[in-house]
C-alpha cells in the first residue's frame, strides 16, 4: 500500500461520498453532462396567491424527473393586504439560500471525513418596501442586504467546521446568484 | 360630483384594492413603516436535506407573524447523489421569482381595474454544474440565465395585459435581487 494514498471516504452524514466523488470525476471527463436546466411552472390562484409545480429538469445528458411532483405556494402577508396563505416570495429566497449552503455543508463535510451532529442557520433580509409599493424611485425593490448565521457541530475542531461553511459558500449556486445577480428575461406569450 | 375624480377601485381579483391603496398612501406618509425584515431558520436533517421554518418578520412598525408557521424543505436530486426528498435550492429561486411577479400582477391588475381570468408562468434556469462541483474555476456556481414566460388572460386588450406584466417586473423585489444581486454575509456563530 502506498502510504501517500488517501483512504477512500466512506458514506457519511447521509452522503454517499464514494458515489459523489465518482460522479464528479465522471462529469469532469464529460463536461456536457454538467449542463442542467431547472424549471418551474406557476399558476395564479387569487389575489397575490399562486402555486408553483416543480417536476422535470434537464441534466446529466438527458431529461430527468424528481421522484415526485413538488408544489409550493406563495402569497403576501395580511399586513401587505395579502391573504397570508403561504410564505412571501422574498422569504422563499432566504429558504433557497439556507438549503443551498446547508446541502453544500453536508456534502463537503462528508468529503472531508467530518461527521456532523448539527447544522442550523438563521437568515435575515432587510428590505424597504417603499420600492415595491412605488412610493420612492430612490429605494430598490429588493433586499438591501441578507445575512445568514450558522451554528455547526461535529467531530472536528471549530476551525475545520468554519472552513466547511466557507467552502460551502464558495461553491453555492444560490449564494452566487444572490450575490452577483443573473440575467432574467420576462416575456408574455403571444397569441 | 367632480367628473375629474376617478371612481375608487373596487376589490377585484381577490385583492382588496381600496385597502391596498390606502395602505400605500399611509406608508408614503410614514416611511419607517416600510422597513421590513424577513427571516427564515433552517435545520440540517441528513445528507443534502434540510428544512426551513418561516414564521416571524418585522415590518409596519413592529413584530409580525404569519397566520401559521410555514415550513419547507430542500434537497439535491438523486442524479447529483442527493435524496430528492424536496425541490433543489435552485428550483426554489425560480419559485420565488414566479410567485413574486404573479403577486404583483394580481395587485396591479386590480389597481388598474382589470379582471384576470388566468395567469400562468413557466420559468427556466440554465446552469453548468462544473462550477458547484469544483471541476472548473471558469464556470460560475449559479445560473447563467433565467427566463420566465407568462400566459395572461383577462378583460383587457393584450397590450394592457402586457403592460401589467411589465409593471410587475418593474416593481418586483425578487426580480430586482436576482437581476442586480444583493450583499450576502455568511457567518458562523462563535462559542
Amino acid at each position: 500500500m502506498n502510504v501517500q494514498t488517501r483512504p477512500p471516504r466512506q458514506p457519511l452524514n447521509g452522503v454517499d461520498t464514494p458515489t459523489l466523488i465518482n460522479t464528479i470525476n465522471f462529469v469532469a471527463g464529460q463536461p456536457d453532462l454538467a449542463k442542467f436546466q431547472f424549471r418551474a411552472s406557476n399558476e395564479w390562484l387569487d389575489g397575490t396567491h399562486s402555486r408553483t409545480t416543480m417536476r422535470d429538469f434537464h441534466g446529466a445528458g438527458g431529461e430527468q424527473a424528481h421522484v415526485m411532483t413538488y408544489s409550493a405556494e406563495g402569497d403576501h402577508p395580511t399586513v401587505l393586504c395579502g391573504g397570508d396563505r403561504a410564505p412571501t416570495p422574498v422569504e422563499w429566497l432566504l429558504h433557497a439560500l439556507a438549503t443551498c449552503l446547508t446541502a453544500g455543508i453536508g456534502n463537503i463535510a462528508a468529503a472531508r471525513g467530518v461527521k456532523l451532529t448539527k447544522v442550523r442557520s438563521f437568515v435575515e433580509g432587510d428590505i424597504d418596501l417603499r420600492g415595491i409599493l412605488g412610493i420612492s424611485n430612490d429605494v430598490r425593490n429588493g433586499y438591501r442586504d441578507i445575512a445568514i448565521r450558522f451554528e455547526i457541530e461535529g467531530d472536528a475542531p471549530r476551525e475545520k467546521l468554519q472552513q466547511i461553511v466557507e467552502q460551502a459558500r464558495a461553491r453555492s449556486a444560490v449564494f452566487d446568484v444572490l450575490s452577483n445577480g443573473v440575467p432574467v428575461s420576462v416575456s408574455v406569450a403571444g397569441k
